[in-house]
């Protein structure tokens, strides 16, 4: 895969960040000199939610800024963690007084740069606080992460400590709240084909005609089993079963369902998967209160998809049904 | 491109129209022995409209099934025109007494089976009408038309005969609303790679590592032009030229602004091409009512982008807004 809709690399995701904004201009405005997307009309008077980390996982994260999701979003290079900097200027974008939380996917150089654009933040009197996303069951160490990756689960993050900050809870409240998604999200993936980074020649990795990759992560990371390709009911078992037993998620269970396309799969591929997702869980007693399928955590073009669950409860349940003006996850 | 996440060709569509309605059990159901998709509220008090074609173009049509939009979508095999007894299962499902509008795209293969049904339909007393959305720019007639064909623009007709039809209109001012949309809605597409029909071994075309094409279809027929790999912005240059000065779209116009995804681009690329084309019409002085960057009319996993221009009056901007519970077009 060479080819690719852009102009010059090195400008691609600053391109991209203003074609972000100028799709609902009323709404968004960009950070002048940092590729940080920013509601328009924040601060206000709420605890503010920033996420970001590499450009290429979109609609992540960019695309979930509004009302009941984040405040802000860091875009840094594909696939290369934002620097301290541009972390620290969201932050001082977003701030309404009542503390700021980060939201981190679990790699290590997010984590360092969020870290230190948090202490950065401190020093100017701003409250930060944050938490890592750590959803990805398939390895429990990465070429990237110590610990476990954050993957799609993160979007349920957004979604439900969003919910519970436009309520007006504090800066504690919506940590904790984040954290119990935490807990209980967990995620796995596939790739049937690779991704490109636009500055870059040839594919994050390869694979042959027939082969599969069980476990990917979201830039090409290996996963824990090359397989030759096997028919979607049998990759879905498979990707299922491993999430399934993770926590466990048990029968009698409430939970979220989301089929995420990794960037270059065919939304028909995507349906078939969610019919034998729905089978999986029917059989095993446990309860889809709402779907999400579609694109939420991509890999570029990457072809493949990602099944992610969130056991719910109550408060869970009413968080995530709360209002947003994001589209894709009403 | 041969692996694909699926189990049996010949089942894919059923099994992705299981997918569908499991993923909004609340709202949507399958019409039983077809591959037809209902609202579960259907028939109601209201004209109800019905579209469909072949599979491969999600989420079109089964995706716009919802309040504000379509009543019916039929699926038919993968690029291939659903059969008239289909459609006619999808007209007496969504049939509540105040008739049936058919948006059609113009293929001669669907033209001529949702007319076959539609007189079906009219022998047993129920009254259907049909339009057909010939919005493609790029060539004056096809391999699968006379005239031009129907592609990405058809969407706005869904959305504002869909608003039209809610808001209570009879079947003649329903039509008459969707004739202004077709009337008024411009498309121009292109490819970087081409997709591959399930059941098939190869893919519908072939493009080299360094050649797109520009102009082309839904199913991968031929479009106006070959030629090397451009920059986005040369290619949006190409692409909107010729759908302003189709119509032609000129200063002071407002419009609604469509990039669409065909299928396998990343998010990332659209909103690169969404910034160009932002450009363009503003140094046209053509005014950006409202924008969708998404995939809407896709052509399985082709990696590509169209661009689609509808011109507004104060009536098509209202029936725009109004409300509509499909997420992508709010």
């Amino acid at each position: 895969m060479k080819k690719k809709l852009v102009n010059n690399p090195d400008h691609v995701v600053e391109e991209m960040v203003e074609g972000i904004v100028l799709a609902d201009p009323d709404k968004l405005s960009k950070v002048e000199g940092y590729n940080v997307v920013v509601r328009k009309d924040s601060p206000n008077e709420k605890v503010a939610l920033v996420s970001g980390g590499g450009s290429g996982h979109e609609p992540t994260h960019a695309g979930f800024v509004g009302e009941g999701m984040l405040d802000g979003a860091i875009a840094g290079d594909v696939f290369t963690s934002p620097t301290p900097d541009a972390v620290f200027e969201a932050i001082k974008a977003v701030d309404g007084g009542k503390g700021v939380l980060l939201v981190i996917k679990n790699y290590t150089g997010d984590v360092m740069n969020f870290e230190m654009a948090a202490e950065m933040a401190e020093a100017e009197g701003i409250e930060v606080d944050h938490v890592v996303v750590d959803d990805d069951v398939a390895v429990e160490d990465s070429l990237y992460t110590t610990g476990r990756r954050g993957v799609a689960g993160t979007i349920f993050v957004h979604k439900i400590a969003g919910a519970k900050a436009e309520a007006g809870a504090e800066l504690a409240e919506v940590k904790e709240v984040a954290e119990k998604v935490i807990k209980n999200v967990k995620t796995k993936g596939m790739a049937l084909y690779p991704c490109r980074v636009p500055s870059a020649e040839e594919s994050t990795f390869t694979l042959d005609e027939d082969e599969i990759e069980l476990g990917i992560g979201i830039h090409g990371e290996p996963g824990t089993e090359r397989t030759e390709i096997m028919k979607a009911d049998d990759i879905l078992d498979e990707l299922l079963g491993s999430v399934i037993e993770d926590l466990p998620y048990e029968s009698g269970d409430d939970v979220a369902l989301m089929i995420n396309g990794m960037g270059g799969t065919p939304l028909m591929e995507l349906f078939v998967a969610n019919r034998r997702a729905n089978q999986v869980l029917e059989e095993k007693g446990i309860n889809i209160y709402k779907t999400f399928v579609g694109e939420y955590m991509t890999s570029l073009e990457m072809a493949g998809v990602s099944v992610t669950l969130l056991k719910l409860d109550d408060e869970l349940k009413e968080l995530l049904d709360a209002p947003t003006e994001i589209n894709i996850m009403k």
